[in-house]
């Protein structure tokens, strides 16, 4: 079974809108075995959108649009799938009373453009929205599938997952699976990798391996096709194993697992805690580790000291420390580290503090100078990085390797 | 002249990457005047790169690539190049040099596979990356224009913006505009939001309306095509104003501004302060305050009070609060903000306290269940909102609609 999928709105192709939605879409079909071969963004406009239905209907067993089923008129999906599979739009009452409880139950009154979700082009089936006022749409057309969701993500997953998967799942010919691995490496580059990898890539067989940069790293994704998903799972088994031989320590994790899941692991089995002191970052760091649900384990919270006042005041840096060596120092992100961990009697205090840029970079401190703090039970140090000349990738680029760091004293210590 | 953008990689299709990288293509050539009228995605495969190429040269003007052009054996962009435009790969001297003097200026051994990115289709011309180590590739054939870019966004967008857009502005036939207006609103849905335009949308003429919904509120874009930029700037001028005249305190931008800009602008000139006291968003307001470049005039910093032990020990928040109400309360919330005023000493105080959930949540207090806090010269006050069942959208909805309320106070201050 093939797959396409179709995202709908002016602002796609104008680039006002990142499209998350085929993304989504095309990770959880391929989680059900199904290969997604096409992706197509089109604009509002009814001819664009059923020339684009027209060819994929055409070319691919299962279709899913997103965007397009809002109320307001510049919506116009439904349109477009009325004319290409010569359908009117009909009333659906079931579908107009749910709405107007949606409303009802918020305590606010329904605007009447509102009225517009009911209408679905006639003999289609309705798939319930939970999450907002448009209904999915499903229709089926000599043998092919073809649904159409709403662009808001939150309801376009939530149909996805409610409505479809089970649709999907009675109809996929079972045995052919498309099986993956992807295992997380942080701390080195992917020239690095591939050449600390060279002498096993050729014993990959039907694996394929692909490399991967992220801001935390590089992400290896194993693939591999079977119709024995039992052999498949095994041959990704060894192979990841040859890989983990390989490159050890720089492995944080597999799948959709985040640093901050592996830092948070690591401190929970540990029974340890730790609390943060941030400049540059602003709360980012601190943000990504509450990231993870029931990170109040081992998360106690800090500082987010952006003035010198506050790291003085909060923090106990020595103004000498300040007027000497300046907050961007390597005494600074010791003495932060320090004094949050002090403050907060957490068992581990990271600090950062840097120049994000894209002002107030010198000769001396360029845009993209951080320092690193770790203070713990045995000691403290920091390290000095220079990132790029990029605010926005600056701060990612430090709160990530501030987890790495953490990460790499846990699984030493 | 119309663009089409062709992204490569399988991890597009597989969805375990977003692809960011045609939204800011489309936005830039939008901005230029060149209509995006293609988007699509294919895979890590010769064949159908080849076709993607083919179809994109016999229908667009313009077309350009993303991704594939890296050094490991999964990239093969620059093969479905040669293969469809007939060319081979020769050695590009100048490139090699390039390359080899990136990995000295860093004090990196050269590893051997990054010679491959010296290795280009012969008769293109070279694009500069002086972020990485692959270069764009530039090609004409029959008056129409293709060029090749690394999927890497930092290097994909500084090559369209150094080497691609000079080249496009000198082929630009004149006169001809697409005239975009965004206009930003917040705390009002989408569809009251038509209700209370509903009386002007008629009077729009030749400038289109898209409601656009972000997780700041809803977006606003005006557009407009035509042969006179100055009257289709006039035309969205006014209305632009007829908008304002019905939205007033809605709306807190134009453009790219986000709300974080327009609090922090408001900050700067009347001269005062914020701080923040976060618990359940764990640093993402401080975050986002710091976004903005130069937000240390006017953001102090704060306290990321994940724990109840920091809530009472740094803001103060009393015992009794605690126990009686609870840290998810309108009374914590207030204790907060004011804590936080009082030991940083700014003039505002902002807090968060909320179950993000996606467990923690109650019959009495469920998931989403948030309380944010202002403290202020003029008292403190604290509002309760009932967000969804996400964990993340919570904690970005919290964000969101805690600097939203900052701004009205300030708009009214």
């Amino acid at each position: 079974m093939t797959a396409e999928i179709i995202t709908i709105g002016d602002e796609l192709l104008y680039g006002q809108t990142v499209d998350t939605n085929s993304a989504y879409l095309g990770e959880r079909l391929t989680a059900l075995g199904i290969e997604v071969k096409y992706k197509s963004a089109v604009g509002d406009d009814v001819k664009q959108i059923v020339d684009a239905i027209k060819l994929a209907m055409k070319r691919s067993d299962l279709v899913i649009t997103t965007g397009g089923l809002g109320p307001t008129p510049d919506d116009v999906s439904k349109k477009a799938i009325c004319d290409h599979f010569g359908r009117k739009l009909v009333l659906y009452e079931d579908i107009l009373r749910k709405v107007e409880s949606w409303y009802a139950k918020k305590g606010v009154e329904m605007p009447a453009i509102v009225r517009n979700q009911a209408l679905l082009p006639e003999g289609t089936r309705p798939l319930s929205n939970d999450w907002g006022t448009a209904p999915g749409i499903f229709l089926e057309e000599k043998e092919k599938l073809f649904f159409a969701l709403p662009g808001v993500p939150i309801e376009m997953e939530r149909i996805f997952d409610n409505g479809i998967v089970p649709i999907l799942k009675e109809r996929i010919p079972s045995g052919r699976v498309i099986a993956f691995r992807k295992i997380r490496t942080a701390g080195i580059s992917e020239a690095r990798l591939h050449e600390k990898l060279s002498s096993i890539l050729e014993e990959s067989g039907d694996v394929g391996i692909a490399f991967l940069p992220t801001s935390s790293g590089v992400d290896l994704r194993l693939t591999i096709k079977s119709n024995n998903p039992t052999e498949a799972q095994r041959k990704l088994d060894d192979f990841e194993k040859k890989i983990q031989g390989k490159l050890e320590k720089y492995i944080y994790g597999t799948g959709e697992e985040t640093l901050e899941k592996a830092v948070g692991d690591l401190l929970r089995e540990k029974r340890l805690t730790v609390a943060v002191a941030e400049s540059c970052t602003g709360g980012l760091l601190g943000k990504k580790i509450t990231n993870v649900s029931g990170s109040s384990d081992y998360f106690l919270g800090g500082v987010i000291s952006y003035s010198d006042e506050l790291k003085m005041k909060l923090l106990g840096v020595p103004k000498e420390v300040l007027e000497k060596e300046g907050a961007v120092s390597e005494k600074c992100a010791l003495s932060m580290a320090e004094g949050v961990r002090r403050l907060t009697g957490a068992d581990y205090g990271i600090s950062i503090t840097g120049i994000a840029g894209p002002t107030g970079g010198t000769v001396d401190k360029p845009v993209g100078l951080v320092y690193i703090g770790i203070a713990g039970d045995e000691g403290s140090s920091a390290r000095k990085y220079v990132f790029t000349k990029e605010r926005e990738l600056n701060r990612e680029l430090s709160a990530q390797t501030a987890l790495n760091l953490l990460r790499l004293e846990l699984t030493q210590s």
